[in-house]
């Protein structure tokens, strides 16, 4: 019964937002008005792999427990609708800190306009939060996928790199960043990463050929570009933009930073690629999503990720840093 | 790098079904194209709480974890659509377990013509299966809620219940059932609920009122279709359907037969409340769907469910058997 007053408890911070939910919490199921498509991703972050709550409040969390499925839907360029969340709880895990992780969540989702539109709540040996996160499109041609990058298109990234690798670093008590504002940017691009929805729809519209977001790094994720589409993407790692105070951080921790940003993951950025036509039109919806737009190199036939040095020569070894 | 490979194995098993499902695994999202209304719920199961692996094969966990969800979908009566699964995997835990949980989950996918749309695997320190699923419908008059049990209405049950509680009982060793076909009967019922999508769908086109699934017991669920109808539900304990064995199981364990059937959940069940004149309507979709329906009890202004002994007197105390 404990468990039913804690839902009531989570039901009564949560609102209904938009036309679109016909019925939520409360019957089997939630119905939802639906787009002509729909885009759907689920996302798990564990307590232990993913964050810690020495570091992480349960608001914390929460945010980010949706943020990522968001994140999946600003780079596929649809829209934000509802999501989805089921909570597995530990024993040792009071109510207070359950409902502090759906405000964390709810905080995030009232800022997307979306509908926590349905949950399920258990106990369990650790903590993890399930968030499956549906969002819409009214025709293929809005969406953009993994597969459609071609030889002649270029490669940009949104925003600045590798501020939530570094983020994580402060958390941990490495030194760096001494400047208390600089410090506090870094940590709350790790707490509360914010998913470019309007970014990735206005790259969208504006006729990127695909685009993925850098959960995993850039890395790994351009190579997830590479396979998916059949092309080689040559990125020029010098160019890579790196956020304020985390060139600082990375010396100080005894990483190199630019590898810090190409290969720790949670920025939650998104790298995209353009056919030359369309450049124009990619910086001016980047412009208007308010969210800087970096070229970082070109699509060329073959298959994988060549990541060139300063002098164009060809970067190997890439296994300095391993993203917790 | 294993995490890459496992999430590759597991794509080489599922089959996408349908001519819905226009991107799936392997993008930032899946892009099914919709009907007018998604219906969407999620589940969890975790491991300790809701199984143990010590009586349950992985593969019955995935098909448990999808059942869930798909008795949500036939309560509501809508269409199963897709899913979408996050797997929370311990170290302990190899990838051909994870890969045997994937199987038993495409079985019941396969036999009800769903896709596994999407998923996500992460390490943890407990597993832990959270499954989303999508239904379909084209109009709000297909669906059925918990709030629409009006006084004059009839409830009945499909099946026969009590058997899911009668098999776990089983499985930890609990005497009872000696005949090996009734055992089997009742093990697999536990292990291999069944989702009344059918019916669900059948009971919804018949005019049923409010439907809810049996997953917490029908004593729990009842309540919940009375408190959300704002309604009283009176319901004859005596009339329950038992599932063949369960007597004999539940007193060899100790325990009154018919409070196992009422509040042990697990079932899959579907509870139903029908306007007198849909009555036959609803008999004959029940029967289309080769499921038995039992009529138990009416609707009557007022508020929770009243359960009727045999002479017609009000049953108080309940809490005889929890369900773990």
């Amino acid at each position: 019964l404990r468990e039913l007053e804690l839902i009531e408890a989570i039901e009564g911070l949560l609102a209904r937002r938009g036309e679109r939910v016909v019925r939520w919490i409360g019957d089997d199921a939630a119905v939802v008005r639906a787009a002509a498509l729909s885009v759907t991703t689920i996302d798990t972050v564990a307590e232990g792999v993913h964050f810690e709550l020495s570091t992480h409040s349960p608001a914390d969390v929460g945010w980010k427990a949706l943020a990522q499925g968001l994140s999946d839907l600003a780079a596929m360029g649809a829209r934000a609708g509802e999501a989805y969340v089921s909570l597995a709880l530990p024993q040792t895990l009071g109510a207070e800190c359950a409902l502090e992780l759906m405000r964390g969540m709810e905080e995030l989702a009232e800022r997307e306009s979306v509908t926590l539109a349905g949950g399920d709540v258990v106990r369990a040996g650790a903590l993890v939060v399930s968030t499956a996160v549906c969002g819409w499109a009214d025709s293929e041609e809005e969406l953009v996928g993994r597969d459609g990058a071609r030889p002649g298109d270029r490669a940009a990234v949104t925003g600045v790199l590798g501020a939530s690798a570094a983020g994580l670093l402060l958390l941990q008590g490495e030194p760096g960043a001494q400047r208390g504002g600089v410090r506090d940017d870094l940590v709350e691009r790790h707490l509360r990463p914010e998913p470019r929805l309007a970014a990735g729809r206005g790259l969208a519209a504006a006729g990127a050929s695909a685009m993925v977001d850098l959960s995993d790094g850039l890395a790994t994720d351009a190579r997830h570009v590479a396979r998916r589409s059949g092309v080689e993407l040559v990125l020029r790692a010098a160019d890579v933009p790196l956020a304020r105070g985390v060139e600082e951080v990375a010396r100080a921790s005894g990483h190199d930073p630019r590898e810090l940003a190409l290969t720790a993951g949670d920025d939650y950025e998104l790298l995209v690629t353009v056919p030359p036509p369309r450049c124009p039109q990619a910086e001016e919806a980047a412009a208007s999503a308010d969210v800087p737009l970096t070229w970082l190199g070109e699509v060329a036939p073959g298959r994988g990720l060549v990541l060139l040095g300063p002098d164009g020569q060809i970067l190997t070894g890439f296994a300095g840093y391993e993203h917790a």
